[in-house]
């Protein structure tokens, strides 16, 4: 699939059905890398009725058990981290629910969810982690998805805001500094990781009302202050709002202020999910770099393949 | 206090003997902001026994109950984010440990540690929290207390690597990016944060495996590449080296590892804790500003009094 194609699929996979029939323990764990990881992360966001806790790593908490359902996300299925993670929950006794399109892992797990293999990049794959997430555990519905489709099909259709970022942020060589509050903290760390992937650039994210215990003074103070380019993923929370506001104003910074739309949660999840999106493929595009190239990070998996944990 | 001497004064705090009684309880929650969230953030890092989840914000997560130990920091005892976090946990009936030096929080709480009052940044005060953490679910013992004071008391008598760093930073006008790995994930997070609230410069934190699948691709081929200092937490785990090591040469990009020193946990933890205060006083000792200075944080308190969350 060629790489704008690939994203404009992400409102497809609104429509995928799996989901995990037994979700009634007191801890869930969620292992997963890159794309399948921010998924676990962003639903964490919003999901707090039982103690949630994300992997990014070959090892899991001392407390995973006979009572935890833990949930291993790998588009591929054969991330490195998420595998030696699964096998240690296996171990222990958990109810492993196991999400992939394919390789080692689709073979484990107590429950198995399969994914459409598509050959996606894995970040491409958001969609289907996160709605499985989310209608697993309750978080959306049928109309929200609708909306949320139809969301998605308008920024398809016209991204002409995020070129001109693009073009805003490249011509100034600028680094871009990533703002979320509730319920978008981790949203934040996904435009982190687009920037990176597909623009292939520098880029960080932090979240409000932590950032201002720390990014306030940096924000004023700096050198090299017109070197960032800041945007804020606007909350529908007004004390976020407020606070991100302020901020702008004593720390005299210019903020890019980017409106959710939809009328729902899912919806402006996802449409600040496919927003940097198009920010990113255009830089790509503006630098004359293929967006979905990725070799280094297969070239790092090669290079600890023998690698003992 | 005199910043410097606040600085010094890191290894005094270690002797603290304060200590959370009722730890055995299902579920934990920590509530803080700043340098009392990152104390949380970095227990989180190397406790795994329950589950352990930080609450950098005024709202608390559905699940904080009667089978909850909530744990309350703050060192002026008047952080709004963690007063409002702690009356709604007190409403849930979860059992509620205050830590402070006084302000409205120290006269909350089933339990209540009061720490000294030397008005401290509430940034130097890591290491009462960090250890009242350690202390109270059994992760030091005196004798790792005893060798990480000498280690501490080494750095404040040498510290001229710190120095060298802090000119080598500011006079290329760098911006500092640090990796972490376990155990050191949220030691690199405290990084960045010295760096904005000390130097008062813009630098962010990241962790491996992690940053295997996004920061690699963006730390060889962003642009401005000369304009980022990398420093490297080194771990004690193999597989963390590794991969920090094939990153730097991937990537084509030079890493600066910083080598934690001491006999067990404690004393590396802090060490790469103090190595950073050092960095970060000389460099805004020669910036010529006061490291000490946080006044616009303060005043963003202030402009949101008022708001209701």
């Amino acid at each position: 699939m060629d790489f704008l194609d690939e994203l404009k699929f992400l409102k497809e996979e609104l429509k995928f059905k799996g989901r995990i029939k037994s979700t009634n323990y007191e801890k869930i764990v969620l292992a997963g890398m890159g794309g399948s990881g921010i998924a676990g992360k962003i639903f964490q966001d919003i999901y707090t009725k039982r103690p949630f806790c994300v992997v990014d790593d070959y090892r899991i908490p001392d407390f995973v058990d006979r009572n935890t359902l833990f949930i291993s996300m790998s588009y591929s299925g054969n991330t490195a981290e998420t595998m030696a993670a699964t096998a240690a929950a296996m171990k222990r006794g958990a109810h492993v629910v196991t999400v992939s399109s394919g390789g080692k892992l689709s073979s484990y797990g107590d429950e198995r969810i399969h994914i459409p293999r598509r050959d996606l990049q894995p970040r491409s794959a958001i969609g289907y982690m996160l709605i499985i997430l989310m209608r697993s555990f309750g978080i959306t519905a049928d109309r929200d998805l609708k909306d949320a489709y139809s969301v998605l099909a308008k920024l398809d259709e016209n991204n002409r805001e995020c070129q001109k970022l693009a073009h805003d942020i490249l011509s100034k060589k600028k680094i871009p500094v990533i703002y979320g509050g509730a319920p978008y903290k981790s949203v934040a760390y996904r435009w982190k990781t687009q920037f990176n992937e597909n623009a292939k650039i520098i880029a960080y994210s932090s979240s409000f009302p932590e950032l201002n215990h720390n990014d306030t003074m940096a924000i004023a103070l700096t050198y090299g202050k017109k070197n960032f380019g800041f945007f804020v993923l606007d909350s529908e929370f007004d004390y976020i709002r407020k606070r991100a506001r302020l901020t702008a104003k004593v720390a005299k910074a210019e903020f890019n202020f980017i409106k959710p739309q939809g009328k729902n949660l899912t919806s402006r999840l996802f449409y600040l999910i496919h927003y940097v999106d198009y920010i990113t493929y255009y830089m790509a595009k503006e630098r004359g770099i293929n967006p979905a190239d990725v070799h280094l990070v297969e070239e790092i998996k090669k290079g600890l393949k023998d690698v003992v944990v």
